[in-house]
């Protein structure tokens, strides 16, 4: 076990340690918070309500919280830069931007490069043809999704680079609060597409960080 | 009550008599294919099974079966022509062509144009730009997809007319039998996309005859 | 691409932008509306609760919020009348009107001529039979309906239009929130109904005007 | 418990002995139905498939296997005659025949009179308003659907009677087996419709038997 | 149609118009009890938050408000006892007191002698055998239970009577809001117990009504 | 990690090697048994069809073939008794057996004495009373059921052992192949009732035997 | 029936009267508590908010209430110890700790001795291995987990001893409410694991206790 | 448009055609597969029964086909080697291996070097520990199990590189084929597990295919 500790410890170096903020107490935040804030490593809070950031911000100064992200990040030492490409984060419509804002500021605080294409959803899809160009450039494609979640599989159609879908819970009635958007992600006809949980902004950016530092063994 | 049955019967003239071929047994459709060509009228017959179209074809030299359609047609008098414009029938892969050729044999005996477009799926979407010609051709669309089904958001976005979406049980997995197609195309981004029942290509073919038969009052 | 895009721009003369108001901030609502205002063109805001209405309203006076429609409107040039004929919204109960209303409204700045027949559910079969009249007139029918949503199959019996079919939330239990009332229409035994998402008044309407400005060819 | 006991033998008085034939091996049935017939009772065996009512009927020559309800049955001692009024088994189209006669023997074995009324679907409604003599002589009505189940609801609307309704696993896609039906039964805007299991007519028929011999206390 | 209507308002003599209270505004409620009250017969409002029969209440000072049952009556005209039994609501637990209410309350304004037995769930069997002489003097059983909703089919074995089972959404986790006891409801193993939707103890109290007063034809 | 081991080792002191054998092929199975049998060990294969068994019986003859059980188990040296009392198997219905021979099966060949009690579903509450006896005298209790899954509460409030509840996929419709049986017991109002996977004997007697050797530490 | 409730009776000596708090007026809640606190026993009210709490601990001075476990005691009479061991309660992540809490504060009224164990979840398994001591020691170990529920199969592999799972409601989008984490134990890999309701620390603690108070017959 | 189809092409060098073999004919595959042959690259055809391949096998006598991973190999010119590193197929247990075989071949035939890593599913923890030098040595890893789909959040704990987890159809009762899994890998605990279609072997080997083959750009 001792290769995989180590390992794993490399994997950490200058990351974040990441707290779920979702359930926990202001309290209980403040405490988790606090004594991880002591070993000057940085920190991120997925999934904060704004309210509950307020007395975080009160107390750790340095943080800052992103309204659209949900995300408070406490960068006490320099984020190295990782990574031999970059990210590119694209959503369908502007509904979809807070996910796709907690994906690009996670990827970033990772220390990956990272770019943004909205509003390209496939019911005008020369939105999203006339910026191959962007497509192109990207070394890993995070694509953000909600409703019926088709634009993973036309982005995976135009390039052959990894792409990792996210499905929204936007939408109503037979959205299912990101299941439809989900199970058509899982069913994309482009091959290679893999999927991470509904709204899963942190996940699909972790495994884009996993697949750019990925290093020859 | 009695507007509507003319309005009804007037729907009705030189239209096929529809029978639901699945469940019922090989006696049972003699006798009720028997007693309707009585009439002298049209007969389709759908979701027949090729064993079961056997005997009727015997019984009716007249008719005939189409193995991808899976439905026996009967045509005693010719059909009227009807319809202001073409029906067009666009299907996302090659295993979508049972029902998209379900769609085309129902919407023919209703007397309706009908033109094709097949494997044009969303993975590889300059095969659909680039017959955009007889997308803008048609007086109404019927575009039939499995898996993610995509492709009604797409095109519901290039054209104007009435686009009818059909989900099939293509696919496996977490498709769930055409669910999550059915799915997305309920949630489609396009605006003003309609759907229907998960491989039925009839009631789309039908409902494009309504759209195309359409009368000004 | 070039005529797609041109026929696209055409389907839009005239016809307003539309917002999804649902899930958007105040702020961010007066930023999307203040900008397409500025175009001159018709806006509508559609699943926008009242108390984002009012902002909204103060800032443009020449806009109007419908409480029942949770919708709001801004008219800054005629609505071209179109359509070759009546679009009938037709509603189960008096809980379904708001879904309906949506659809009136929707329809309407889309340049249709609209009626409405409310409160005929199936469970008091003659109050439909008895503006069969109305039926008769229309040439297209959005039939809205909750809980079991029978309504459409009905309807769609009794006319040859086209029947887009709209299920609502409205139900409890069982009802899953407007799912009963889906599978209902999906399913529907007569043939040719074709349906939009639960609560889609919205979309219903867009269906029935591309049906209704449908042109020869 | 002395009471129940003796009320409960009551109840079964010349009633038959009921087998669940599902999921028997013929050597089972053999055994089971042998052992009953020796109490010289009658016996009820339902959900039966036809190749294992073959060796039955053998071995018991009085017996008799109707191949649509798919149940067999082993009169032994004439059918007291019971009930204050007639059963009247509706059903909405050809395919839900075999669950309609699931329930009108069932309902017959136990001693009621019995009236069918067949194809009268909500799509055709006027089929079903021709025969409003039927529905205004029964005493306890069974409705049977299958797709979007809506005829019990048109029924009930009709009736002050007691009206029981079945779905049915007719249909196909998102009838998910009789879910569509079952859903929309359950939601009936018929005030005071009941529902029971899918395909169970036999249910539906002890059920009406239950209200045709209820006794005042 | 003309004798349908007449049963129909045969059956209507004397009950109570029926209010859904759910989800429509106090203005509406306001207006529609209004508008009936006037017709001087009684009236029954269902699912209604008590902050919403305030000033119902206040407008009409005859009117009634149970807090449980969470509806309101108006009685303007003495109710016709009807009935050739009592109806016997039975309760599995406390938290399913505001359905069985609901239903009590339905079937005595309807004109029917009720009867209550709380508590007497299924995993202290004693507790409902204790009770044999309530179950036995019944002519009609209503039988309301959350979770796994197994006392009808307990119930139902021990008498001969109707048998009504009311799943309620009492529960958490896999009760699923009353679909697991709504399952197990429908199937019993006790035959010919019929199911209403979740929560509906209207519905019940209705069949149960219209057994309870079903004449010889 | 050695303890551990040393335990598991422990637990499996004179316990059979188990083999899950659904979806292997007959060569598979016999490669695997085969291989299993050399270390002179007992050996129970599980799920597995009457026709696979065929082989392994020729080439084993020692191993029997349970064909309700639908198990095979090779005993080469004797089960060592354990157990600090008896395990008894109740079942619901006689179509529930083969999942109770299961449990049976299993807990014998780990070494537990075992009772059976059969065909005392809720249905019929006196024959599940008349066997006190039998439900006082075990040490651990299996309950296993279909439909509505009811009969573990009841037993679970009748007795102070622990109860292990197995939903059967026996039933019809709205059973969902054994989902309404799991979720009743899952919601079952006697405390302390734990649940095991549908049609899962196997497991159920596997706890069963955890907790019958459990020794004080 | 004598011998039963003896027993019964005998299982509940100086066991808690147990209330289940959700869905309980404040008003209900101090009748049921006050009624139960004069026969002197001691009292668990389980699922209780804390603003529900306040006046129960005014009424009753000596009742405590725990914030986490969201439980209210009430002790009046001295727990008497019982088990042959110590129950372990094993919990995957800070979230879930309300629900282990439950069930620890559950299992210690009941008279057990109980050990904890926080944060030990399977994506960093060397945290769980790490503590075999722990779970080497106990006589009956509770597993909670939210999320993909996966730590009931690594512990029920570890240890010989009885596990019971208990899946958490922690979690969003596909967690679906704990449906996850509940499939995903019902299903686990490891013979013999045992599973109770979404969130169900109670019911888990009770079946510890019934095992651990187990008695040789 | 260019530059997409010109990468896409690149990406294509040298990789195969892929047939899904699922639901098309004999005659279509020979159709299909004879018309790709022609262009003298390699064919991969997946979801092929072992009847189907048959007739291809003789008619391409260069054919291979895979009876484990129902998939059937033409290669025509040698496969070029790419790729930075080693894909890691690891799988939970021996009923899972048609599906891990299928991402094998997938992979290999795409010019990726492969290991294998069979039955270390997390029941048995030790076994998956014991091969840490595999897990430490690849570049990709792809995860496939069936029944809880424990096991790649124990995988992701251990590793910094990409793991894409397949969840199997492998299981009963409530592992609902496949969803389980899926469910438990779209919420595993591990950060930056991506997760593909139930038993989509194919789709995790594709996209670890573009994660092996990425570019710096
Ligand atoms: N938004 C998120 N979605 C899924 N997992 C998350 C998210 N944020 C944090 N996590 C995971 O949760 C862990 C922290 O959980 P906790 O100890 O409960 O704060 C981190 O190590 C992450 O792997
Ligand atoms: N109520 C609605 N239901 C479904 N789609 C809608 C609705 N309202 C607007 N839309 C669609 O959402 C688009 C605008 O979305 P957005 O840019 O997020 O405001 C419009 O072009 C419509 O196609
Ligand atoms: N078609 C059916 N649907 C539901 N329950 C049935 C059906 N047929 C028989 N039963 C019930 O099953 C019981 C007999 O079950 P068994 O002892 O397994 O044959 C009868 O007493 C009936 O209550
Ligand atoms: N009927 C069953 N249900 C659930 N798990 C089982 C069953 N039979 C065997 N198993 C488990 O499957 C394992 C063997 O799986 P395998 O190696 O695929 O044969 C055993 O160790 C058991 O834990
Ligand atoms: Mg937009
Ligand atoms: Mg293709
Ligand atoms: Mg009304
Ligand atoms: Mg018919
Ligand atoms: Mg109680
Ligand atoms: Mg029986
Ligand atoms: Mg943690
Ligand atoms: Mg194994």
């Amino acid at each position: 076990g001792v290769a995989m500790i180590d390992r794993h410890r490399e994997l950490r170096q200058g990351a974040p340690e990441v707290v779920f903020g979702e359930g926990k107490s202001g309290e209980q935040l403040l405490t988790i918070v606090g004594r991880m804030a002591e070993h000057g490593g940085n920190i991120l809070v997925t999934r904060l309500a704004a309210d509950k950031a307020g007395p975080l911000l009160e107390r750790h100064p340095g943080a800052a919280y992103d309204r659209d992200a949900r995300a408070l990040t406490l960068v006490q030492k320099p984020v190295a830069k990782c990574g031999i490409g970059k990210i590119l984060v694209v959503c369908a419509g502007t509904s979809d931007i807070p996910v796709a804002r907690e994906a690009s500021l996670t990827a970033r605080i990772l220390g990956n490069e990272v770019d943004e294409l909205v509003d390209v959803g496939v019911a005008g899809i020369h939105r999203l043809l006339a910026r191959a160009d962007l497509l192109q450039e990207a070394a890993v494609i995070i694509v953000v999704a909600g409703m019926e979640g088709a634009l993973p599989s036309v982005v995976g159609g135009l390039v052959s680079v990894p792409v990792i879908a996210v499905p929204t819970s936007i939408g109503y009635g037979a959205a299912f609060g990101g299941v439809a958007a989900l199970l058509g992600m899982l069913n994309s006809c482009a091959a290679g597409v893999t999927v991470v949980n509904i709204d899963n902004g942190f996940g699909a950016a972790f495994a884009a960080h996993r697949i750019n530092t990925r290093r020859e063994p």
